[in-house]
């Protein structure tokens, strides 16, 4: 048995999520039926964080537990041959069996695109949020700082959410303007359910002005979900990359580079993202 | 009867191309379905540059005849309303009756989105093209150099191209290198039949070193089409915009300023294009 780590890049819109489910149209069904292929049996796979439907990915770890021994590069192109386009291995690495691609991650980041312009745009429809208001970088701004750090998350965290704690360390929360779009960037140790994307329903209620960058502080303290703003559409959410111990060796893919390698998009001062 | 103006982004990866056929399967078909119930009529449409089947478009500006008056906003949204969000009217504007969006138009202008790496990107997946090769900029911008101004493209021209002259000029040509990301951009007085993809098959095999920038002054001078390289993917293909005499009074929207509404991408030195 060898355990392998493999970094998933995915366009999330025809997919029902990550996870598993009867009816297969989800990037598991699609990775585990192409890993059955493969390796002529089945295995089971654990992703660093589930993606919700039409959520998209810049670098998933994935581990799984092979019978069989492949070349590293085998591993790229095979999978690659047997999955759709909208779903490619970008890299494979073999791990020590105490690395787990869920509980070893030490945090996930993540990054939102929103287009903030009076007509969407027919070029990444399903790739970015779209917003027809005119946003206000500088009190996004302000709202992103008072939601840094440990805070009790209710209000932004789904009914259907089946976390033990509503308690988490939100490490980074930067917003960088380029043209029409505003990018959006995130890591936690870990992340609610629809956290990024009530986040985001709040941050772009300030940008719009209408209401206060204090606004954040008050939903927080209210610690209900029935008092905040609406969940953000998952058009525009990448799942950027999970950050594991040095020891384990994975190629390391801040997801500023993520961002440039797959969008072509540069942004001054992401680079240490 | 009032002449309008519209500007028209849209992802060209589900259409048949510009070109209404029988089988409605283009944007023509899509545009002028919208328009027969916006105006209770059908009305014929023209447009700047037809776009073959993948090809998207940035800017691709369209002329109608209408015999019912709508407000400039209306026509925006209304359009939109009846159109799938993979087309979508940018703007519109009320134009002279002599103003023409094929034969008004003084130059055309492309843009090439190239991905160089191992693996295809599932992000921009039929956005972008795509080579696993490594590819040298400066090799490309020494031919790209040497295909500027007026020339006899015929080696670079389909065989079903139907221009009575195969000479155009090439008025600008550049490239630039974001991360992954080439960004090749073209303008000419007009293009003949997959001139830009035959362009883009030539620098992509100077820019991998299987030929030197000489080759293409030798390919421009045996003008056969048939000693020339492989036509390129249509996936990263947009058409940019097309440029009329101030006088019509269109909306301005340079290329570079719609490559970075669209799609985020801000290239240092490219803004003048």
């Amino acid at each position: 048995m060898a355990r392998i780590a493999l970094g998933l890049a995915y366009d999330g819109a025809p997919w029902q999520g990550w996870q598993t489910q009867p009816g297969g149209c989800t990037v598991q069904d699609a990775l585990e039926s192409a890993l059955e292929s493969f390796l002529t049996r089945r295995v089971d796979t654990v992703c660093a964080g589930r993606t919700d439907t039409g959520v998209h990915a810049l670098e998933q770890v994935v581990h799984l537990d092979s019978p069989v021994e492949r070349r590293m590069e085998s591993w790229v192109r095979g999978l690659n041959a047997l999955m759709p386009p909208s779903i490619r291995v970008q890299w494979a690495c073999r791990v020590s069996e105490d690395f787990h691609a869920r509980f070893s991650a030490q945090s996930r980041s993540y990054i939102y695109l929103l287009r903030s312009h009076r007509v969407a745009s027919p070029i990444l429809h399903g790739k970015v949020g779209w917003t027809h208001y005119s946003l206000e970088l500088e009190p996004m701004r302000a709202a992103a700082r008072l939601l840094l750090g440990e805070h009790d998350f209710s209000s932004f965290r789904s009914s259907e959410c089946q976390a033990a704690s509503p308690v988490r360390t939100l490490q980074h929360l930067e917003i960088y303007q380029q043209g029409d779009l505003f990018i959006f960037t995130f890591r936690a140790n870990a992340f609610l359910h629809h956290m990024v994307r009530n986040l985001m329903g709040a941050l772009v209620e300030v940008g719009k002005g209408k209401y206060p960058a204090s606004w954040v502080s008050d939903l927080l303290a209210q610690r209900d979900r029935r008092k905040g703003p609406a969940t953000f559409s998952p058009s525009g959410l990448y799942l950027a990359r999970a950050s594991y111990p040095e020891i384990f060796g994975l190629p390391s893919s801040p997801g500023a580079e993520s961002l440039l390698s797959h969008l072509g998009i540069a942004v001054p001062g992401l680079m240490a993202f």
